[in-house]
């Protein structure tokens, strides 16, 4: 807004001085003459988004798969009763977006994501305006968001937003990671194996959001942790940070091989986060009346050839239950709030470590993401769409 | 025992009249001349047997993994406090048996079979001799028993047994089946999963041992129950015997075909026989919450190169539980009386069918075995030893 000729529908209007331009709001401005209103002007804020353009085969390629996008956004636009729009400032990199990058016809527990459409997630994002008394301008409120940097959250969204306290000064990331859902897919999962003193776990994935919070709350419950992941310096960040019992680095040491070693008294809980070959190995290496929690299967997500498994038949021999789950399912139980009671504050005083991977700005999403899904990334994937 | 010329360690000892001996039992027999006994004659009974003689790749063979001997056996014998000699009228032929044909060094639920030694199983025997008081002689009792017509069962193994009391008069090949290890396989394994009004259970094998008993229970206890076999005649017991809603001949109409067709409401209980390829189109024609009782995987015991399962994914996306159990694990609880109380009245009164297939004499057991393995017993396997 700067003074100088006015033009309207293309025809010049009048000559504009500064002192005409008011504004009226952070970004609205009103421009007058003899304080008489003659234009309200709404400034459109440049809004970046991840789209999703097209259904991968195998893994997503960067700027085929998804595309930025770069639109536009009216943050002093009237709300819908109810509805918010948010600044984000931290989203979520999870592997089961993969199985949302499908035909919308094929239906499985997450939506297929849209095509032309932004890629959504949990994340951390701020209130910079609200028409719904649950939320005031300025909360960092946790929830599901696009990739985007604004957004509007309707109504219906809105009521599944959750005001982040913080009472300890944690760094706002941590709500996407050790703090949110993974964290809390962590602590779910576990209610449904035992947790016994001296019996083994095995991780896998174990460096990742969910199984580093896994190995550490065992740890906590006095077993003997082993877990795996694809590099040294992971494997290293296990055993030194986390305290595992065992690690070992499965593109080294085949699976088979490596928890007959790591894993000498059995294993009677099993975190499921990969699939194929290292499941076919546990299930081999299980013990009788084992447990598996199934999180997820990532090697499985990016293939056209599922592998096949061939040790299943142990499920009958040893008694093993496999159980799958969801946390979003479970999202109101007392569990809940055991573990915001809990996490925060071993995370503050430094009993709990926590690896985060932070990807700086939407322009680098897709890499992030796909570099995920392939292994690379170390400790939980997210992006920083913005500063705090 | 004739009278004759009568020899002591190979030389003429005196001349044998008839009215020399007496039998002072059913199998001894006394020789005395003037009243003074001179020499007590047991008679070895013959004892047929089914020994275990050599490990088996993929199917056991006739008279090369196993054969049919005759031994003896002195049923006059002094037994050691604690023990019985039974006579063996039933015993029960039961897919688990192939995985203890392996080499005794490789571990599983069930022991190895001990090389040249007879097979064995559960069964139903009548006590003959008896060193124990809670099993009187005459007493049909439940237990494991040796492929065999007569065996000794030791102190320990004694106690194991369960006398048959059999108020309502049915035949004792059902306490081999349907009142047996199979039958309360079935009512076991059901506690597991829940079964709710108008529900689908899918039974796979659904016309043996096992799989008509879990069908006719999930009849009775509302649900909508489908069921496949290998046989056009099994089809129909199901359907016209078992009363279940759907059943299909998994040879002439693929797995996942079928289940699509006859489960339009998908599947929340799914009772696992057979593994392979009914697993992996189960996994695919589940419900969101759905259990898998996984009670054996027949199609996979006798190959050499296991079934790849691809759909396994599904547990997680589908938070399907799947679990494992043998029965004898869980033989003290409550169940058992609750299932006696219950299923031999059903019986009795006609509420529940019982399909058996008996085969004639320990002669018969290999055929009969290995029938079983290939699907071609029509309702429980199981060899009739001897007549009741």
């Amino acid at each position: 807004m700067h003074s100088g000729d006015f033009y309207r529908n293309g025809k010049f209007a009048y000559k504009l001085h500064q002192r005409d331009i008011k504004r009226s709001s952070r970004l609205t401005f009103r421009v007058s003459i003899q304080d008489k209103i003659i234009y309200t002007i709404t400034k459109m804020v440049q809004n970046k988004s991840v789209n999703f353009v097209e259904v991968p085969t195998g893994y997503p390629v960067k700027d085929k798969t998804m595309k930025l996008v770069t639109g536009e956004i009216d943050l002093e636009q009237k709300l819908e009763d109810g509805a918010v729009i948010v600044k984000v400032l931290y989203v979520s990199i999870d592997p089961y977006q993969r199985g949302r990058m499908r035909d919308a016809s094929i239906k499985s527990y997450a939506p297929a994501f849209k095509l032309n459409a932004p890629i959504d997630n949990g994340g951390v994002a701020r209130v910079v305006k609200t028409a719904n008394s649950s939320y005031k301008e300025g909360d960092v409120v946790y929830g599901y968001f696009q990739w985007s940097e604004y957004q509007v959250i309707s109504p219906q969204e809105a009521k599944a937003l959750r005001v982040v306290e913080n009472k300890e000064g944690l760094p706002l990331s941590h709500y996407v990671g050790a703090l949110g859902m993974p964290g809390m897919t962590s602590w779910y999962g576990l209610t449904l194996g035992k947790q016994e003193k001296g019996k083994t776990a095995f991780i896998s994935a174990a460096s990742g959001a969910v199984g580093q919070i896994v190995g550490q709350l065992c740890k906590r419950r006095g077993m003997y942790v082993v877990g795996s992941a694809g590099e040294d310096a992971k494997v290293d960040f296990l055993l030194n940070e986390c305290q595992f019992d065992a690690a070992f680095n499965y593109k080294k040491e085949g699976p088979r091989d490596a928890l007959k070693k790591y894993c000498p008294n059995g294993i009677d809980l099993y975190w499921e986060n990969v699939g194929g070959e290292t499941l076919d190995a546990v299930f081999e290496a299980a013990n009788d009346f084992s447990t598996i929690i199934a999180c997820g299967m990532i090697s499985q997500y990016n293939t056209t050839e599922p592998y096949g498994v061939k040790n299943i038949m142990n499920i009958v021999a040893k008694r093993i239950k496999m159980q799958g789950f969801i946390v979003l399912d479970e999202f109101d139980g007392q569990w809940v709030q055991d573990f915001f009671a809990a996490v925060p504050g071993w995370i503050k005083n430094g009993e709990m470590k926590v690896k985060e991977d932070i990807a700086e700005g939407l322009e680098n999403a897709q890499d992030a993401f796909i570099g995920m899904l392939q292994g690379k990334n170390f400790g939980k994937a997210m992006i920083k769409v913005a500063q705090e």
